[in-house]
């Protein structure tokens, strides 16, 4: 039989070219590469907008005045191509996106992007120090499953991610287990996609700087079955005003979590054997829920948490605090791990609640970072709250 | 204590504006939404681009010639927003994507993307029929699972993406396997982002038209560990010109893949508990490794499959196709499934194969549908092969 493909050329010209609707941008998108990060860990990006008037990159390197960096104006060359060299970077993950006389993509050329609640960011690693523990590793690498379970408590079915360390399914152990919770606009897919847990988990599992562990990363928007576009129903932009949140069902539901967990996986079923943390709305919930079963968590990470419930009318189970702290502290516990960035908005918060546990007489670790309420320091959190479980 | 936050609100607005480098971007981008599915199968599209000059939408309910859809060119109002409306649309899942002024961008008010190859497109769903079958509904929902397996043919751990039924978990029962191959520029996450596998077997299986079973979907591509962005190494621009394609690595491998199945799943392990299907070079995978393993599947669907290797020096495996067919004929099969599009460039291929098949005496069901070498097709031939199974 004779081959009537002519080249391997052919298809992938044909296929290219649905992405393209001029061969100018053919010619000049063959041509370009974006972002290219160099040897010196400076990163390159261009984009080809022969008819702009201004090109703005925004990207989580820049220095950022509360939220939102000082975008950096590209340069235009004669072809129409704007480019922009950042200086070397510190190893990191970083996002970014680009604001084109005023209307905001991500960048053509990249087609690595990440949902941050209802807007996609392009990203990239800058090797060579904690950016390494964010890209895939050479390593052995553990499962990453969705499941759905019964909740019986919000009478629906709900989407959780679990991670399982390599060796996992052909090993006879039982494994300890963390609960790791997202924040506001968050989903049981936030930390592992800006959150990047697999990579850290695989990689600090590897390097023998963590136990092998179960993480469980649950939905913590007591109002949704599962992420947007995961969930039943019309694919809507995704928002952060969710109903019941940080309302007290999220807390006395968890149970129901825990549960599934157990009679699902071969867990070490004791509280020496479970964490739970969380960032900002998953902070307070792992404050909350460890205090409101005060015999199940022996290790406690708040990571930029928040504290109190949202003004109003104030649920019950948030009341007393200081009853239930006590109780928590009574029963023991390892670790109570709590981490912030000084220009974050919740760094009173936290800071009066430090002074309540230390006058409550609660021990805890406390690490202050520089920077504000933003992935990167929850990445970092992640990967060194891990290193202290079990 | 006290609530010292003052409102979500706050918390939202802070958030929020990470995205946002104005504020006349807020106001607008707070007005508009896009894309609407309107009541009678219409879509709405609005864009914010003040300063540009021409707007073309770009989406697969267009019509095409050869592969691109000819662009629609929208509106823009007083206020910079530029509009369009479809007319009524079939229901289906569509991918779109603009071009303002010569600049490739996605839809910046939705969230919901999809990676084809190296390009990052928007999708939606109209509903009312087929579309229905690739959105979440309220049934029962299977298990997706990424799993690293070993394969000393190629000398890698690569990772392959697993769908079990609802009730796997909990039951003692064994099922019967699927293995869904993709295209190329494809790979083990085609077939549940593009594919919408998940969502289509999720319901097939709660209506009765397709037997629980478990999926299974395997990297093609022979140089590859696993997706770009989920293998080690430095992120770059997926491509479709690799290494190890369409030269027998595959084929002759491939027997670790079931074995890694049926040695870490509940699986029935027989000939007539085994499907083989794929698209394009997943169809050539398919038919190449049901005819050189002609003891293992019982169905075998070819979707707009290649059929003949890429030209140049073709290697000993794909010579004397006639003699292995005869020997499939031989042991028997349930079904030999076969579906293009009459606009596919493989068609005269397929066609030549099918009178090969017809000469040799094998049977085979031919569908034969509108349309060229498109995921529209391929998610209604799954969804159309699957009931067919077991």
């Amino acid at each position: 039989m004779k081959a009537i493909i002519k080249s391997a050329a052919t298809i992938i010209a044909l296929v290219a070219s649905i992405n393209l609707s001029a061969q100018e941008s053919l010619w000049n998108q063959a041509e370009l590469q974006s972002p290219i990060v160099n040897e010196d860990n400076t990163v390159s990006f261009q984009i080809f907008a022969p008819k702009a008037q201004e090109v703005l990159l925004i990207g989580t390197w820049m220095p950022r005045e509360d939220w939102a960096p000082e975008p950096v104006s590209l340069q235009r060359d004669s072809n129409g191509v704007w480019s922009h060299t950042t200086k070397a970077l510190a190893s990191d993950l970083y996002t970014y996106h680009y604001m084109v006389d005023g209307l905001r993509l991500c960048d053509p050329l990249n087609p690595y992007v990440v949902r941050d609640v209802s807007s996609v960011f392009n990203y990239l690693i800058v090797p060579g120090g904690q950016g390494d523990l964010y890209a895939v590793q050479d390593v052995p690498h553990g499962s990453l499953s969705y499941r759905w379970y019964s909740s019986p408590g919000t009478q629906q079915e709900r989407r959780l991610t679990i991670y399982t360390p390599a060796g996992y399914e052909t090993s006879t152990q039982s494994y300890p287990v963390l609960y790791l919770l997202h924040g506001m606009g968050g989903d049981e897919t936030a930390w592992t996609t800006l959150g990047r847990t697999v990579e850290i988990m695989d990689i600090l599992i590897a390097r023998g700087e963590a136990k092998p562990m179960i993480v469980v990363m649950p939905n913590g928007n007591m109002s949704q079955q599962a992420a947007p576009g995961s969930a039943p129903g019309v694919l809507s932009a995704p928002g952060m005003d969710l109903p019941l949140t940080m309302e007290g069902t999220m807390e006395t539901t968890f149970p129901e979590i825990i549960e599934f967990v157990e009679q699902n996986y071969r867990v070490n079923a004791e509280k020496g054997q479970r964490a739970i943390a969380g960032l900002s709305m998953g902070g307070f919930h792992s404050l909350h829920i460890s205090r409101l079963h005060p015999h199940t968590f022996d290790y406690i990470g708040l990571f930029s948490p928040a504290i109190y419930p949202l003004a109003g009318s104030i649920p019950e189970i948030y009341m007393n605090l200081d009853d239930s702290l006590s109780a928590q502290k009574n029963n023991g516990y390892s670790l109570y791990w709590i981490a912030i960035g000084k220009n974050d908005f919740l760094f009173d918060q936290v800071a009066r609640y430090r002074a309540n546990l230390s006058s409550l007489g609660l021990p805890f670790t406390y690490i202050e970072t520089e920077g504000g309420h933003t992935w990167d320091l929850w990445r970092n959190y992640l990967s060194q709250f891990v290193t202290l479980l079990f």
